[in-house]
């Protein structure tokens, strides 16, 4: 029977285990502040290289990166009522601007209250609105397409790791457009632009498509979603767009004039994601011996443990070693140098060993003075950990053969990755379930692996969706999206009998 | 006589000078937040470029990126006395979290009051220094090298942009370390990395030295920074670090065991450069008609203006561009790609043309139908705008030979640029001045470009030191720092007459 890095199984205690690897694989760790992790190293690095990758992509599609303040005066906030509805209840009030001793301790300065308090932002889009109405004067002026990677803050009771945190980083993307039609499009775009690279650089497979009309963001006229399945069955809300009509732009005068001499309203739309991406590729990637990084993300894919014993024959190792290192730096893969790494840390190697399977690293190279007599290092790959008769496999290679096959292999990793998750998903999403007693069934069970389940529902709206709505509580259950090209056409509606006009996911989720 | 795009002369208005550039090249704009601005694309896309250079340089220096929570707890930072004490007085404080409506207007909800305020972090020592507490428990733990990219709020009561906003963007390094020795090495090699970087990729020719003791960052034994010398004389501090000693270790219990098995203090530095890097670089590199960025952090090295006529005949022009726009692309200018970009907004080709030398675009290309037609490209450098008849200068060149040349013409720029300006620091040191008549006289008049002044002094301390304080300040100046390898041996002091340990730099600063 394998031993496993791990104390906790998947199997037996999700939450125990999913907190165990962002521990072990020194990911994140809690501050001290109340809502806020602090993230290191490993965890901050995945997140660069998402962020690279997804500003190239951001980018590439005509959009500019600005930086607007974190700081947004309540008034701002009052414009739009929905916006204030949403978020008010959750926000950081920023009230005084300095702090005085008084009886030996520091309070905040009563003389330096704040004429108006400042809100923490929770996303931007009244501070952003407020400058595209001075940007933007004619149709010339537009698409104004802009986007910005910041933190914001949305005060959280129940927080957990990189999946709800008070604070939080994120990119979030802020357009304005002269059309409906042209602001849809974008809107779109941007839903398949975070849905291929899900699947593509995260290898997180995702089911896109528009949320249900109470799950849309405050004052959104429409909202996407990318959907993830974790390995517990629930549902992560990836990413989302919204596509906020002139709402927005009616409370904060974002107007120009068309080619033919008229005041229009622009139509803007917004769209994030954030570090949660993170917990996601942790509960789609990660096993009973930690977390495993699809190699487009890892900040090393291939991790070199010396067997170092502190003695003579030490130098010529690392020389060994290092030679290595800059032959596999040589290789490229994803069109990217490779990322190797060579861990001299003054630690035992099995410990090093295991601390870098724990963390995911993709490629673990052993190398120790029997290695370098033969010309060989020893490979192991995080995604083949285990041999059939349950020992730790590896295999031996010449540098050479190394060299030439790593990008390949880091390939075919992230591939294989993605292949794993794409099987549960397609695997988990149930389609024939017709009556109440065989969705409560399908979920009664909870040590099982309900997944998702799909129906056909006619979208009722008012009390007729409250009603669904607190239906599907009692099972601990919420519609996650309607799937682009969801078509219902002839089938009744799961919940209310009449004709269906599309189908949506139902799930437990995060 | 030339007729420059800006409106305000750096001679006769250098303030008024300095945010028309900022203005003009869209860099960044009030954003009716008190004291935070918005910073734009083309301002964003230089700090983008700082970001991804230096931070490459960080990493090859063996520091690794983290992210630490935005909010301190006051408690936190009561515990390093002289730290409060320096940043106490201007910090933004979080009291409430969450608002409720109250006879119909938005307020901070009473029953929200947090039990402890927390302040935005003003820098990160206090809740970094935490982490160090448990992170480290060895020798072996050590050092510790980390760095965050954030942003941090000092509330300040008179702002300008770029220079001193209440919200900025930096970079903070902070490491710990089992010897004063290792950290001293640490805080100076840094300090050289901000040199070499300011030179070299900034093209802002910098003096590294000590700061006087009363300038010190509050709670450090040494601060050391690079000063820059703007082109109305003044010094603009553009990057400082800190030997911390073991202070914030005593406060926050950062203790290691050492190898002979003594809790020993870790000895800790912190370092940091903003976002106030640019507005050195316009006030070292702008000139009469705008910005002239240098090559390196440069968001677009090469603009082309096409001009556009809004007829048939744009579609073949826009292709000569896109085909000029592929094949500068193969070149590689400072180990990279360039980067090029087609300016197809519908404005007027003049107007475009003007707004890129505003915004200092190193080389910008303008394409009409003859140039076309006659198979060329028509060249203007922004570093060598006016002919010797005060016209607009440009050269013509045939596409290939312009894709030969421009990867060095671009480096030729980034060493204009620097030699322009070191000339100038170097022109502008005086050393001879040894009375109190001549050193008033030599600032007197405000008009002239007086730059710095260095001295031989005693480095008193005390009321000694707080004399001299008051007695620059009559004449507006303050002690920029003691310059690397100054050696003032055998000299007396300029102020007490006693004999002098060392030089140091007197000037008017931002």
């Amino acid at each position: 029977m394998i031993k496993h890095a791990l104390k906790n199984r998947r199997a037996t205690d999700f939450s125990a285990w999913y907190q165990e690897v962002i521990t072990e694989a020194d990911m994140a760790e809690e501050s001290g502040v109340r809502g806020c992790m602090i993230i290191r190293p490993w965890g901050y690095g995945m997140w660069e290289r998402i962020q690279r990758l997804l500003d190239d992509q951001i980018k590439a599609t005509g959009h500019e990166n600005c930086y607007f303040p974190i700081f947004i005066p309540l008034s701002y906030f009052a414009k739009e009522a929905e916006h204030v509805d949403g978020f008010a209840k959750e926000m950081a009030v920023v009230t005084h601007h300095r702090l005085i001793e008084q009886d030996g301790t520091l309070v905040p300065d009563p003389d330096a209250k704040l004429e108006e308090p400042l809100i923490i932002r929770p996303t931007s889009e009244t501070v952003i609105g407020t400058a595209f109405a001075r940007w933007i004067q004619s149709w010339r002026d537009l698409p104004v397409k802009i986007n910005q990677w910041a933190n914001v803050v949305r005060w959280e009771m129940r927080t957990r790791m990189f999946l709800r945190t008070s604070e939080f980083l994120w990119q979030e993307g802020h357009t304005a457009h002269a059309t409906r039609d042209e602001a849809m499009e974008e809107t779109l775009a941007i839903l398949e632009l975070y849905r291929s690279f899900s699947e593509n650089v995260l290898a997180m497979p995702v089911i896109a498509g528009e949320k249900p009309e109470h799950e849309r963001f405050p004052g959104a006229v429409a909202t996407y979603s990318i959907e993830a399945m974790m390995q517990d069955g629930k549902a992560l809300q990836a990413g989302t767009t919204h596509y906020l009509g002139t709402a927005f732009a009616e409370a904060q005068n974002i107007r120009y004039q068309s080619p033919e001499g008229e005041l229009e309203l622009a139509h803007t739309t917004s769209w994030g994601v954030s570090t949660r991406l993170i917990g996601g590729v942790i509960m789609t990637h990660g096993d009973d011996d930690g977390l495993r990084v699809p190699p487009l993300i890892a900040p090393h894919q291939i991790v070199i443990v010396p067997m170092l014993r502190d003695n003579d024959e030490d130098a010529a190792l690392l020389d060994y070693c290092n030679a290595l290192v800059a032959s596999l730096k040589q290789g490229s893969a994803f069109g990217e140098p490779l990322r190797v790494h060579l861990d001299k840390r003054a630690l035992k190697p099995a410990n090093k060993r295991w601390s870098w399977v724990k963390k995911g690293a993709p490629i673990i190279l052993e190398i120790g003075g029997r290695d370098m007599a033969a010309g060989l290092v020893t490979v192991i790959e995080r995604t083949a950990l285990y041999g059939d008769d349950g020992r730790l496999a590896s295999k031996a290679m010449t540098p050479a053969d190394l060299a030439a096959a790593a990008p390949g292999l880091l390939e075919a990793i992230q591939q294989q990755l993605h292949a794993e998750a794409k099987t549960r998903l397609d695997a988990n999403i149930t389609r024939d379930i017709t009556d109440r007693a065989a969705l409560a069934a399908h979920f009664a069970d909870a040590a099982a692996y309900p997944g998702w389940v799909e129906v056909s529902w006619s979208k009722p709206t008012g009390a007729g969706l409250e009603a669904i709505i607190e239906e599907l509580k009692a099972l601990k259950l919420t519609m996650r999206n309607v799937p682009q090209g969801s078509d219902a056409a002839g089938s009744t509606c799961f919940f209310t009998g009449e004709a269906a006009v599309e189908r949506i996911l139902i799930g437990r989720a995060y």
